[in-house]
């Protein structure tokens, strides 16, 4: 039998003992249990980027697999920490938000409101949930614990900055995620754009100028300029070849980007 | 049987091959270890750091692991090279206090130096102990060689940060980590108050400022002010809200920390 | 038997979900291996850096562990995917030259072209082969998959810089590599220098002064001081006493670097 995987994404850093925490609370409940780290350099309480950072990998790894993510402005609040199961695996974190654009990609999943104490670490410190709730819950759905024992069904947080809104020939986005490169990504997919017209129909506008066409790779163009293209993992992102689009653009978390039809 | 644990705690950063050759050397002799990463981020040579990291995680991982900690000022001079068993489990490293705050936390251990070359790499290089001694070291005793066999008893050194000068009605503490946060971490713990008066007694001075109240969670108090709080790993403290202790208030590592009793 | 090993290097950095989705992949075909990461912070696109860090600690790791290196500049030209088999194991990536140090320390490798589609992720995006060629090509070979089915047998590319220029009383190098103390790295080995005269013999031009000679360990010098000594993996480097040497003397990869013979 294969060993059970989780995989960790947090805004702790690697710095201080915080992700070892989870990771030694983890093996001793699952000793089998096999880490993967996804990032722990989460911009601090970003959860649109540890949202987008998971839905880029998640699908990469074997079904089954415990996905834990704690970035958690809201500890020590009333916020609700959640489990969802679906066909790809398990998602364990606060109720934030974090799960948004996994759960915009599945279908047929569950969530369930994480309640049941006696999976919890005792006492449980007000806070590091990371450590005292959301690592034992993941290690025990790792183990077999099950999903039905860690709480009642709940339906989940669901933010706006998880979904482009589309019109027939524009689309408004959103930077939603800024890579090492500075490449920067949107909330818009090439799923998005071909509902309403096919790629090569489309053009956009970021930071003052506009991009004329979205480039299935990178390599072409002059250095310096800035190209669109459709990312590794089906996002458009907005690069600048051999550069940072983000420096030279000025765009950040947040900034919007329309996309229009330029065949109408 | 569980596959031993050993755990990995540096300043050698992830840019270079220097933990990597240890993970190498130690899977070369234990094969079935299961290597967790608690920091190689420690500021380069900040044994206290270190120190504190190791401190507030290593009770999360279950008994026995082995945990190898190299942040090595002297390695090439005549500094002792320890391993110390503990209820908790083993630690590896160069004696010059990186234990410090782990053994003052322990009862029942018992310490020796690292003596005999057979339990080594050879050769061994003058610069590169961690490679060379610790983790070849560290993969034998998770492997189970007996740990009377890595040399003779020793008292390893115990560093004047390790502990907070306690009065009556006043502890004098220092900085000794600063988190990813800006949180500024003191040597002072709970209990250390406790033994003089409850929590709820206290305040303390830090940065020139007072911090009327020590508090037992973040989330209170208005964006930008100063707060004390209990820790997740039980030492005390200063936090902004929604922003960084160490550049509003100027903290550093080694910064005096004064706790008054606010009922004498 | 022993789990497989298979290293990751990389310039991906560890803010995004690219190098877990590499490892997502590689759990999927090959569920059993243990994965360790050399370094994922490359300098972006520096394949001298990644070629120097994986020469200096790979011989670390036992016999037939699969080493993954991807610094590709070229993702999405003609460049060709490679894999090499040396007595110490295997080596996936782009035919850049990040192979150069490890293969000018092995004899009797064999490299091949990876053209065996059926290896290979399906369909595979045009800018992401680390997921989709070269991760499932290095989980295949630790899975037992016959080397000689990744594709027709090649000769890699070889770098101009990675070999010293050597003459009878002088060997000219360059610095491959700054490490996270600002150490700066040669590709000058021990070798290269003994093979004209013994290391008392040598002294060296770097930045504009001369260092004398070179050292077998730190710890020796005033604070400040520059100095050369023979690194833990066995290149010449030169370090500044407690500080940094690439910012004191200016030096950066590919700064020149001269030896001179003293004694002619």
């Amino acid at each position: 039998l294969a060993e059970p995987i989780i995989t960790l994404t947090s805004d702790f850093g690697l710095s201080d003992g915080y992700v070892a925490s989870m990771k030694g609370v983890i093996l001793g409940i699952a000793p089998d249990a096999r880490l993967v780290d996804i990032s722990h350099d989460i911009p601090p309480q970003e959860v649109r980027s540890a949202a987008f950072v998971l839905a880029t990998c998640y699908e990469c790894f074997p079904a089954g697999t415990v996905h834990l993510a704690v970035v958690d402005p809201g500890v020590g609040t009333e916020r609700r920490a959640i489990a969802v199961r679906t066909r790809s695996g398990f998602f364990i974190g606060p109720d934030n938000g974090i799960f948004s654009l996994v759960l915009a990609k599945e279908t047929g999943w569950e969530a369930r409101s994480l309640e049941n104490e006696d999976l919890w670490r005792n006492p449980v410190s007000a806070i590091f949930h990371g450590r005292d709730i959301f690592a034992p819950v993941a290690a025990g759905i790792a183990r077999g614990v099950a999903f039905e024992l860690v709480g009642p069904v709940c339906f989940p947080a669901v933010l706006e900055w998880s979904s482009p809104i589309a019109g027939r020939a524009e689309v408004e986005g959103e930077i939603i995620h800024i890579d090492r490169f500075g490449n920067c990504i949107t909330n818009v997919t090439k799923e998005h754009l071909n509902a309403a017209g096919p790629l090569e129909s489309w053009c956009l506008r970021a930071g003052g100028i506009e991009i004329p066409s979205i480039l299935e790779t990178y390599g072409r163009g002059a250095p310096g300029s800035a190209l669109a293209l459709v990312g590794s993992s089906g996002y458009i992102e907005i690069a600048v070849n051999q550069g940072s689009a983000a420096s030279r653009l000025g765009l950040h978390p947040g900034t919007k980007i329309l996309f229009l039809r330029i065949d109408i």
